[in-house]
């Protein structure tokens, strides 16, 4: 397997304002984006990959002199991977909103010179993929081969095919659902609220204040991070461990029944540990309006309700096939979550492929290393490629 | 069906030091605690109600003059219920630590003359019994009827049985389990870090800055709040409906599809508004620092550590008999939980009586109506009455 070699990153200008589905619009703005393989002639090998809550457009390969850099779906995208950049030209593309470049709540509102904050629109996932059928339309590209996505980037990959039918002929809808459920915006709510009570958010102006609300975003972290786990997946890595085997032990970790229990609120079991150190990490380099901005873009994300919630309705507009995957242990977005998808677009007669992945990790799986999942993945890009011609 | 009456709290104090299983020691307490119905001669009819997370020695009838006052189990205790105090005497006993009357971090510690705060000792499931053994000791009750508890309760009930084995005839354990899985814990952290993380909470001292770390509270509260209710019942009760029916509704709900999306961070869905309003509610009568104790006293709950985590070995000490129910959509103590302990009592011989609801309210399912829930607790305790010769 080659490797991709070093990649950058690349930005677009818009000047022509983007319309929201809020009512809002913003006047102008910037998109960041990454591409990986090359374009062929009849611009038809490009697959657009879109991000989930927490990613970027840095899907793959590292940046030079930043070894572990790696892209966050850089073992599914790349030289001889199952998404293949020697066959195919991949974009990965960050979302309006975003902390990772695309124009966001830390920049510059035209309106005021200071920093947009809490006052950047909220976007929709409907939003983003307006936003970024115009990168494809600057790059002249009018069909995508696939358009693809896991969580919240399946969503993405949905609302194209509702929205643009004729410009992707494959959609592929990892992990996802056409909706959150009421537990889903709970979780959510929870997360805002943590967010929006810390006094360091300041009605999302802290920039200005030189600081960052990074208690509230710790909680948003480790009570998402909870959600991405699953309960067994859980179980077997940390079960009951306690973090130190004695009282004078400040590293590591001992078995399950052994060590003491500190009988204070500070660490004492190796979950505890993980979250918080999870909560810390994201604290420091996550924004927190982006986080309030995508958790709405999730809870919002419901495109059957303009068909008065019916997903068949909604999804008759389709014209692309359709790759679906679930994975058995996610308690986020259940498989079920996936099978109304399925069903929805098999009563409109539409050609979908479904893999239900037994995977022990939860919702999380889709990003990591299941032979199974890759194979299946590889072997779908490989009808892709077969259908655009690409074999000849 | 006959009514309680008026009930009364009463309180005890004990003199005695309470050695805790922190190593530290309380050097005196109170315990508040109600009874219903009337000890016989023999003191054989006693019940002891272990309480939850958040509930108190108020377990059944109303004060005078507060008509809503309801005790939180008066669906299941009083006279003509499933534990009926027409035969039964009951006691309802607050817990060290709480903020609801027994000694606990409100209180003044004696060694500083002022609020314990944080300073108050860590306590356990077991000291908690410990303590209940004292009061029952000195109402010269040395075997009870039954002791009997739901979730934390169901703990207590169960560390009843080992602990003290010879002091109760029957042990009946409701949705509970033998120790929290790492999924439980992680979601105990999240809600001690977003009370401890609170500026308001002032390292435990706020009672002396005349503040309340509501904030804290209200997101501990939700989070904990989703755990205690099923998946599919939140879909069935608020699922996607939002709160307002159109721009200029203030109050009144809308069926789901309709009403429009706000695109702030305000309320938008039905469960957004439920949850805070319990979130609120909850800060506002609750001691953040009775809070963070009792998520450690339910974090530590682990009979079977002292036998290398052999939950048959540890319950081999038993000599109670065994009334355990579950939930099907407990999913905070699943099913699962109960089965292991059932197991463990079967492997010693103990007589287990073992009821799996299929109810559709998660874990607050316990606390709820349910008539084939209510009848097999009712049948139980008739037999209880039986054998302790009630009927005679």
């Amino acid at each position: 397997m080659s490797s991709l070699g070093y990649v950058s990153p690349q930005t677009m200008h818009f000047a022509q304002p983007l319309q929201l589905q809020s009512g809002a619009s913003l006047r102008d703005y910037m998109l960041m984006y990454e591409t990986y393989g090359t374009l062929n002639a009849d611009k038809s090998n490009a697959v657009l990959v879109c991000h989930a809550l927490n990613a970027s457009h840095h899907v793959a390969g590292v940046y030079e002199g930043q070894p572990k850099s790696q892209g966050w779906w850089d073992n599914m995208v790349g030289p001889g991977k199952p998404l293949d950049t020697d066959k195919f030209f991949v974009i990965g593309i960050n979302n309006l909103g975003s902390c990772f470049g695309s124009t966001g709540p830390m920049h510059t509102n035209p309106a005021t010179g200071k920093p947009y904050g809490a006052a950047f629109p909220v976007v929709t996932v409907e939003d983003w993929v307006a936003a970024q059928a115009r990168l494809a339309d600057v790059l002249g590209i009018t069909q995508f081969a696939a358009v693809m996505g896991g969580s919240l980037g399946g969503m993405q990959a949905l609302a194209w095919s509702i929205m643009y039918p004729e410009r992707l002929r494959h959609c592929i809808v990892i992990a996802s659902t056409a909706k959150l459920s009421a537990q889903n915006i709970a979780f959510n709510d929870v997360a805002r609220q943590a967010i929006l009570s810390d006094p360091d958010y300041h009605g999302g102006d802290f920039y200005e204040h030189g600081v960052v609300p990074k208690n509230g975003l710790r909680v948003a972290r480790m009570v998402g991070h909870i959600t991405y786990l699953s309960d067994d997946d859980m179980a077997e890595k940390f079960g009951r461990r306690l973090r130190d085997a004695g009282t004078g032990a400040a590293a590591g970790s001992c078995a399950e029944g052994e060590g003491e229990y500190k009988f204070g609120f500070g660490v004492d079991f190796e979950i505890e540990s993980y979250l918080r150190y999870q909560g810390d990490k994201f604290s420091e380099y996550f924004d927190a309006n982006t986080y309030l901005l995508i958790t709405k873009a999730l809870d919002y994300f419901d495109p059957a309700r303009a068909h008065g919630g019916d997903l068949a309705k909604t999804l008759a507009a389709t014209r692309a096939k359709f790759f679906l995957a679930s994975f058995t242990t996610d308690w986020r977005f259940s498989p079920e979550r996936s099978q109304e998808i399925v069903q929805a677009l098999i009563s409109n007669r539409r050609q979908v492929t479904y893999a239900e992945i037994d995977a022990p990790h939860g919702h999380d799986a889709f990003l990591l290393d299941d032979s199974r999942y890759m194979n299946m993945v590889r072997a779908y890009y490989g009808q892709v490629w077969d259908e655009i011609g690409g074999a000849q």
